[in-house]
């Protein structure tokens, strides 16, 4: 019936940064200024909002492109296919390859054609190519992939999202604590049954919306290079986000003619574990209903926001059984949703 | 019958650069070696291989977005729509925006937001996103809006591509004489009739190519900073696309039906204009031809390689009859062909 995941894996760099790390860190306010208590009440304070107690970063002889392609050969073993029948390779991410130390982004060749060298794979008609959509990127490219698939241009896509954003936080930005890294990866192809893509639903807000994530100096003006960090006003994201995401989950669920109560699992990107509790109360609000207990699985407690890795980790954590109290089952109804940079939102309707 | 331009537009940014302004150019080999011959010499040279007399360099205050928008906004005026009618804004794109002295590339948010943003489009059904695939990316966006299209989630999409290479050349190395700046934009839609794209291929080549073109250090070693410029093996490049380029295309018109005696118009991409007078005479070989007189039109001369931007750019100029001797007439049949980092190949055939 429809464009299914056949394969999925995901790389979860070893390096584990907990909160304490963060403990000698000189935090200011964007403005320059000093906050006006110690380190460890921001970091306790960041803990209650966040949920975030640990963060991954990847070894410094890493980049994006090896742990893209580290998790992409897990979801092409998972699959179980030959590498050389996939007809696309998508990567969604956002800074390239930053190497440890240096401050340029690398994205020439792309990321893609990076993970499909190491890869070793041949056939030159699989089609690499990068897809620069904020944090919703991994869910933007399985849309991409169900479009090809759909055209009959494609028949296999490998849709991998990484993301090393260890190397562009600003250590004097409270914010830096959010971020981390990873990647997911998943095989999909058409296949006959029910399983698949039922619906989804994709949307960009720029028109006051376009820099609420941006790429911005130090907040420490004692540094006077010009370099640029990663950077968010993260009260307003939290306003837009609870504004805009419920509804577009919901015109997504609704436009696939599946009831709410169908819904076993929200696989939600996750930045905040306040904002996403919000997001989904305030979804099943719309139904009229409260959320059921366990339906949105989550590991920003250990794993940070590794943007564009976080959905497919999360599912391949899920999907495997490693996330306890969590499954997914043959039939089962879950939705994908993500939102971040651009800003953009997206949802998928899929049944396993 | 087909997905059709129904608008066309490009910047070419106004300051030229001349050769001889390169004429004062400490240049040095890959290795860090000097030239065995003066400046005028090389440049001489490089004029004669590759066609190059001037490029053209966006404005200190200017960046890939600004150019992107303001081609952008010539095709949506072109089309005579509605932009809150767009459903996809693509901008392909290699390096985002680097600011005048900067070192950065930005991409947060994504350049197609940036447009998005600047053409002050509200709809935020309207999904914006960035395309990485060298030089060949609007090509490809062109590809992907068509599959869009086919496939029943989107009607018209703006399909940008926009570069500012002066930002990323080392001015040790002879090869920045080939880069340049530009922007061009298409918007495409369904039409009944007998226009539009007819066929497309696409390739990607990694085993061995990947990092044909890369990010490297400047030739001149006694700088010692770690930042990183565009980078090429000028005559890899040259061997891999005269074996491949010519047969992607037969590929890709033999796919259409379409005789060899019926294509009026190639817009191929240009980095080199003996390269390319090269691949025209091997891809008419195939057919046992020669190619006839014109049907490739040219602008490297005066507008150098300006990456995603030399085909949109080309069109345009041609089918706005601003290229002498060049024209396009409804129901022609034209190809668009292009080559670049990845190492990526595609072409198109496209009734007008």
């Amino acid at each position: 019936m429809g464009v299914t995941i056949i394969g999925i894996g995901s790389y979860i760099p070893c390096g584990v940064a907990t909160n304490e790390e963060f403990g000698n860190h000189n935090f200011f306010n964007e403005d320059g200024s000093k906050f006006g208590y110690e380190n460890d009440v921001i970091i306790e304070k960041f803990k209650a909002i966040t949920g975030i107690a640990e963060r991954r970063y990847i070894k410094d002889d890493l980049t994006t492109s090896d742990i893209a392609s580290l998790a992409a050969q897990k979801a092409i073993d998972d699959a179980k296919i030959d590498k050389e029948e996939l007809d696309y390779i998508i990567v969604a991410h956002n800074y390239g390859d930053v190497k440890h130390g240096a401050v340029q982004s690398d994205t020439v060749p792309s990321i893609a054609s990076r993970v499909k060298h190491i890869l070793k794979i041949k056939n030159p008609y699989c089609v690499a190519y990068d897809m620069l959509f904020g944090c919703p990127g991994w869910v933007e490219s399985m849309i991409q992939a169900n479009a090809f698939i759909k055209s009959g241009i494609a028949k296999k896509c490998l849709v991998i999202g990484a993301e090393a954003l260890s190397r562009v936080v600003d250590q004097h930005d409270r914010d830096s604590m959010i971020y981390s890294d990873g990647a997911g990866a998943a095989v999909v192809e058409h296949k006959e049954g029910s399983s698949g893509i039922l619906a989804h639903k994709s949307a960009t807000f720029t028109y006051d919306e376009a820099h609420f994530i941006y790429f911005g100096e130090s907040n420490n003006q004692e540094l006077t290079d010009a370099r640029r960090y990663i950077k968010m006003y993260g009260r307003k994201i939290y306003e837009f986000a609870l504004n805009n995401v419920p509804s577009a989950m919901k015109d997504c669920l609704d436009s696939s003619g599946i009831a709410i109560t169908e819904v076993k699992k929200i696989f939600i990107h996750q930045a905040n574990e306040k904002m996403d509790e919000a997001i989904m109360k305030r979804f099943y609000k719309l139904y009229g209903v409260e959320a059921p207990e366990g339906v949105m699985p989550m590991t920003i407690d250990k794993l940070g926001n590794s943007s564009v890795a976080t959905v497919p980790t999360l599912y391949d954590l899920v999907v495997k059984g490693k996330l306890e109290n969590q499954e997914v089952n043959e039939g089962d109804i879950v939705l994908f949703a993500s939102v971040g940079a651009g800003m953009n939102i997206n949802a998928i309707v899929y049944r396993v």
